[in-house]
């Protein structure tokens, strides 16, 4: 590694007490070099509650961090759904479920009445490869745009379309790349000329694909032109395809879903992470002819996608989500968030919508450090961006002013 | 479609009770044309116990059909640890946890000393995608050799290699397709055919990928020249992935996998739908040096791969086949069933080892007759083969002499 990251450097253990050292030699072991470990310091979480989580020594930890226990970790509604399914039956679509189809028709109806089909996969990755496949079969095209430090997922065809996994060495030779969101770049006219790229190669383009927050980018909430980038790869006969994976289930503060903050009418939505507030669930919405031109052309089924104890977790996730009114709360505190980031007066620019936000420092090395000293103030965040300058702030949804104080207290004491 | 099939025809619903047609048209209309219901009368399924599922009006069935539930469904201790570990906390694998630790060093001991390195997905359609990128990464090839009828999963990357999906026009054109096994067919032959036709393409080889019950094939135990074909790819510069997700875990009735009956040594073994019992949880295994290879690529995170509720489902699912001696169980009642199939002397022939039974009839007409008839009388299986004129026969592994009975009786009076 080049310099400090905010991952586990496993040369550099020997603070380390010698147990987990050891858990962690026998984790890399076994599980291989793939995975990665954060901070220089790693956390072993043994319980959470609410916006709170615990080491296995009870140490508590402010979770500022993770988006996949949106509602909460171990949300007593969500954990009681989970149970009480398990303990009835856990089985697929191919039998008739009414609360199956409730969820579905629950989920659409938070969406344009043209999205009107769901289709169930386990991961959001899984859920932008479906994505891909039915844009292709549509349009018949191959092209598809991309932000320069764009993440959608890890088959082999989403991370094709995903330059953060591997850099855009790794990308396919249909995948086109435009600068991320910042000042002095139009967006539509960046579209635009990846259109105009891809005919010179003779490619149609099959379609453009974004976050609706830009979040592995660095966290943009405010894009324009992305209305009339939309509009150019529908007229280029491409479609539109919204990965609200990170941004959807309100996290943004105003809606459900991230697109609606940009105008933007896409062709397909996909969701995922905190659809099931952790229980592997997420779907890819479309236009109804789409879904039935792909399913002219051969069968997709998904085991485990749409599952009943999944379902039964989305659903109790979805109905809090409502009953506590947590999209007005990240609007709330998402605000007074930025408002307290922006006053300690240490960040090069302070960016998101409700609690996604990104607070961009001079560089990685201070990104990084302070990312670590807070992880030592037991306050979990990470860092973004293609510079890794940017620190990533995407807590539970019920995170509270008083977290919020929590977090701009030890934050004003970790930066240098 | 033409003829029935095994599967729920909407224009034929006349026959239903008014608030099932209701509910299978808001399905129709909320999820789209994807979904599919098993049988032309749809089972609406609330709960299930060990082998016998109930439907909402509390009607029993024998469940004959369904692998994931392996262990039984609605285990007490698989369901015990998921509400546990819910209740506690749902996390992924970046944070330290012994647990998942222990699983993957408790999985790993079940294989081959060379299969070193455990990666977690959600899905056997993830864990084939990652299979093949490494093995197209290791290898520098892209060719890939399948049988006529294999089925491997739903990604871009993997539904390129199953012709089940939608037929042979769908596949790559670096993908070499290979008769199923069966009478008068050299495996090892049909192979070495594949790899020649590839060089002449000017494609490297990068993978043999083997079902190693052949399911959708028809069902296959002993497949002459297997291990034969393995080391031709191997002499070429490709890898074996053996692909575990339907025969793995012990249903064989012979060890825990499918590759060991015939002698194989993959490189790679791919995991998945018993793995959790029904929680959404599947795994990459292979050789340290290909995780290594891959890893120096680029990076790899899967969100719900591995995550805290599916690893506890996971170790409860391979502890209870251990307590229970579900493997021994699938020997011996595999055994007296295949014995009792072949005694009522209505089949083409009878293949199969443990509880992964094909028994195939004269032709499909036939065989989705008798699907539908044993639906009618409350037990359930499928047809499978290219020519789908083969009863599937799967069920969780507890199921006993009794349940063998019963479905023996029951199919002497459903067969026509």
């Amino acid at each position: 590694m080049a310099g400090p990251t905010t991952y586990f450097d496993p040369t550099d253990s020997a603070g380390l007490e010698p147990p987990v050292r050891d858990l962690i030699e026998r984790r890399a072991r076994a599980m291989g070099s793939a995975y990665r470990l954060f901070y220089q310091d790693p956390v072993q979480l043994a319980r959470g509650s609410g916006t709170k989580v615990y080491d296995v020594d009870g140490v508590e930890y402010l979770d500022a961090y993770n988006n996949v226990p949106s509602v909460g970790h171990a949300h007593p509604r969500v954990v009681a759904a989970i149970a009480a399914q398990a303990a009835l039956l856990t089985t697929h679509t191919r039998y008739l479920s009414e609360p199956t189809v409730n969820y579905a028709e629950d989920l659409l109806s938070t969406l344009p009445e043209h999205i009107a089909n769901v289709m169930f996969t386990c991961t959001g990755s899984e859920a932008n490869d479906l994505a891909l496949r039915i844009a292709k079969l549509a349009t018949g095209g191959t092209g598809v745009i991309v932000t320069r430090n764009a993440y959608h997922g890890v088959t082999t065809e989403i991370a094709a379309i995903s330059p953060s996994l591997g850099g855009v060495q790794s990308l396919a030779d249909w995948t086109r790349v435009i600068p991320a969101p910042g000042p002095g770049i139009g967006f539509a006219e960046a579209v635009e000329a990846a259109i105009a790229d891809l005919a010179l190669a003779g490619i149609r383009p099959a379609a453009l694909i974004v976050d609706t927050i830009f979040a592995s980018d660095g966290v943009f909430a405010d894009v324009p032109g992305l209305a009339h980038a939309a509009a150019a790869v529908h007229r280029a006969g491409g479609l539109v395809i919204a990965d609200e994976v990170q941004p959807g289930f309100g996290r943004l503060g105003t809606g459900m879903w991230g697109f609606e903050r940009h105008a933007l009418r896409p062709d397909i939505v996909t969701v995922g992470k905190p659809m099931g507030n952790g229980a592997p669930i997420a779907a890819m919405l479309a236009r109804r002819e789409l879904v039935d031109e792909f399913n002219s052309h051969g069968r997709y089924f998904n085991t485990f996608g749409g599952s009943s104890v999944s379902i039964a977790a989305a659903q109790a996730t979805l109905d809090v989500l409502r009953d506590e009114n947590l999209i007005g709360n990240a609007r709330v505190v998402g605000d007074y968030l930025v408002a307290g980031l922006t006053h300690l007066g240490r960040f090069v620019e302070v960016r998101g919508a409700g609690l996604f936000i990104g607070a961009q420092l001079e560089n990685e090395r201070v990104a990084v450090a302070a990312v670590n000293a807070l992880r030592a103030r037991r306050v979990l965040i990470s860092a973004a961006g293609p510079a890794n300058d940017t620190l990533k702030i995407r807590p539970p949804l019920p995170f509270s002013i008083a977290d919020a104080d929590r977090l701009l207290t030890e934050l004003a004491t970790a930066l240098p």
